[in-house]
């Protein structure tokens, strides 16, 4: 059970243990730990996860990863859940959120989706962790699709609609964000190319757009995605009207 | 590096270890251990990845899951690499390839990526796995996407795209393969409504379907992405025209 105190916790845990006014616990004779700031954590968490993946990510591991004792760890943070909310939120404020309420809907989603893809494509191991980790509790997180819902509203979808629509565009964005740590030759059929001749011809013939591989597959479901979302729209708008 | 007789241990490994005209090697005055065919290392492999995950699926804890010595297991696999190509093989072969050369394109593509998401659904942890996973060696997986190519040409997608439309299609799935696990609660704001106030109708206005949330975003998402899919199709024939 998480202590009750997690929300003064969480707030004292944005100062590092020597700031001004903090009133973190401190051991007597040792060197304060701004590592174990919120920024620390997250960091020290970030780098535990790239290695050790989810299923490596204990308190016991990021204390060892932070250089400290398991029970100072958490005089900062009050749960493995908290730490991951955490990182979420701190990759997720990183994401492209400008174009709605400036651009149009579709423009704006597509500007999120590239920048969504390009956040999570550098932190792979996290994305199966973020695809199922509640949003409570993240407030870049909630910002983030408050600005999305707003985009989606005020371009014309339907209350109803808007979180499949963003759920449908974010399995595409998660998805391809994994696809960009795949090798090149992931469709290499090796010696069995009977098993598999137009296929085969197929990966000969893809495109050498200059760009990679992965990235010409975004492009082209990204495109075909939101076209579709605008179908879908005035599909929606005529049904209603 | 893997020994060169990875094929033939391949074709042994399809059979028990008792079965007649098996050569595998046996110990004098062990039991037989069929556990220790194809089929039972996948099963064991698919047991140690769910339980704990990627990282935690090494050639040891597959030999402790079969209850045997990872030089046995040796005896029957050539590497962790060849094991995992069996579970994907394995889960691959359950996806429904019936609707390419008898349907449509579009239509035998969404019964496909249904087919699709649910064998992964069943198998989350395997998702981030298979995502980057080379197909090298495994037969059922070739034959998959062979059926997926002719299915797109024959539908009249030119050769240099079929690659990159199968991927986003792939990536989509597997991102919804993912959200399946989420919980429903996923996008609870708790007790910061005022940061997302506009998010927060739309997550209660969510259409009660009889569906889960899953299911409904994901067949927006499908509708959406087939239906633009078709568009690029006959902007590109039009264009090559």
């Amino acid at each position: 059970m998480e202590p009750l105190t997690t929300a003064v916790t969480s707030a004292k845990a944005n100062l590092p243990a020597d700031a001004p006014g903090s009133t973190a616990p401190r051991r007597r004779g040792r060197p304060s730990r701004p590592v174990l700031s919120r920024e620390g954590i997250t960091a020290g968490a970030l780098a535990v996860i790239a290695r050790a993946g989810y299923e490596g990510f204990t308190m016991a591991a990021l204390a060892r990863e932070l250089k400290t004792a398991p029970s100072a760890l958490y005089n900062h943070v009050a749960s493995k859940d908290e730490v991951l909310n955490w990182v979420q939120d701190d990759v997720n404020e990183t994401i492209d959120v400008s174009g709605f309420g400036r651009d149009p809907w579709d423009l704006a989603l597509m500007r999120w989706a590239h920048s969504y893809r390009d956040a999570f494509a550098e932190h792979s191991p996290l994305i199966p962790v973020i695809a199922v980790l509640p949003i409570t509790g993240a407030p870049h997180t909630l910002a983030m699709y408050e600005r999305v819902a707003e985009g989606l509203r005020s371009g014309g979808w339907p209350e109803d609609m808007v979180i499949d629509t963003i759920v449908a565009v974010e399995s595409f964005v998660l998805g391809s964000a994994m696809d960009v740590s795949a090798p090149e030759w992931i469709f290499n059929v090796g010696d069995r190319r009977d098993l598999a001749p137009t296929f085969a011809d197929a990966v000969a013939a893809r495109r050498g757009s200059g760009r990679t591989a992965a990235d010409d597959a975004f492009a082209l479901g990204l495109n075909a995605l939101v076209a579709g979302l605008r179908a879908t729209l005035a599909a929606a708008q005529a049904a209603r009207h």
